[in-house]
């Protein structure tokens, strides 16, 4: 079955502390998007890799493109003011219905290949593949009045990215009007009352949100090149 | 009000893959627990503190100390079968019912001065104080028949420690028997009927339980020196 990559990258990075989005600061030789668009470039060339940034970034990336001399194939797709729209968009991109679609955060540069494969693998067979960790730490429910429950932690999974569907199901979930209740591509596909299947992620694949991240992201790839 | 610090590290290491049980193990110039100990001694030199760690490694640790020439004053109390069994003997060797507690594990090395100020302070005046740290992921819960429902993250903190404690109350919450749903310290305190009191740790307090995580304590240890 056909394979497409939807790497999700719309936002504005002002949770870093940097005036340049997180997406586009250097890890190691080149730019987060670019070891991400890479990883899954290496799980399979002949996929079609769809990248989502804001509009107003185009000519910027391009450079950046030029700059780090960077010739991995993929599309350009302008993003919307929010994440429900920059995956519908890059879902409208996508002209089949046939076909599979991993949609992944643009700063999880470090999902393993393994990850990727069971992931196609799974979605093809069940419709969908969130990939999920387990918890290391214990966990806690806090109530409104401030009050908190203890929780048994083998009962929860904190969620990734690859978030991958069979395109014809995910694009008439992306029809649904947006709410504020789809923090994430899984619950637009469970909108239509359809199951999601989970799938073991990486404890390695974080989203680098921080500058902390960036930091132990520089200090991990330092490590694979040494 | 006297502090205390019960440094507890009972484990033995087996998730770590290496025959020396994690604790022991370098990070920087010295070996885990000692980074520990250093951390409550540096926010009070004047504080007790005690290491729970199996008595058959006494004498290890104890040529450890000489090898790393470490000077820092504590009292070595063996540990038990269970972690509960390790607290409770901590506990025991405090003769005081007057004072807080902070029980705190051994192998979280990197918690902020600034969270043990806090746990003790609102230990002194509510009873208790549990280090949590809110999620960077979302978060679903998973049913006994495999199907999983997305939860609202903003309702979930995980769980660190220190958790800290008045010894009176901690002291009589630890002389009910011990039961599998004691996963850590608050959980015992709750027994009572008690409510704990929740403050914010440090996302770097990280437990470090692979070879992932000592590599990661590794880097934080080389920036902070560097």
């Amino acid at each position: 079955m056909k394979k497409y990559a939807l790497i999700v990258a719309g936002g504005s990075g002002t949770r870093m502390g940097s005036p340049i989005a997180k997406q586009y600061l250097p890890i190691g030789a080149k730019p987060v998007l670019m070891h991400t668009l890479q990883r899954f470039h290496e799980f399979d060339a002949e996929m079609d890799l769809i990248l989502v940034i804001p509009g107003s970034d185009t000519d910027y990336w391009k450079s950046l493109c030029k700059e780090y001399d960077f010739h991995i194939p993929h599309q350009l797709v302008a993003g919307g003011q929010t994440r429900f729209q920059s995956v519908k968009n890059g879902l409208n991109a996508i002209q089949s219905l046939d076909g599979l679609v991993a949609i992944h955060d643009g700063v999880r540069p470090f999902v393993h290949l393994e990850v990727i494969h069971q992931s196609f693998q799974t979605a093809s067979i069940t419709g969908s593949a969130i990939a999920v960790v387990e918890l290391k730490d214990s966990i806690r429910k806090v109530e409104e009045n401030g009050s908190s429950t203890f929780q048994n932690r083998s009962a929860y999974r904190l969620v990734q990215t690859p978030q991958t569907f069979q395109l014809a199901k995910i694009k008439q979930a992306f029809e649904t009007e947006e709410s504020p209740a789809f923090t994430d591509d899984a619950t637009v596909y469970e909108h239509q009352g359809w199951q999601v299947s989970l799938i073991p992620g990486n404890l390695e694949n974080i989203k680098l949100t921080t500058q902390d991240d960036l930091r132990f992201a520089t200090f991990i790839l330092g490590e694979k090149t040494s």
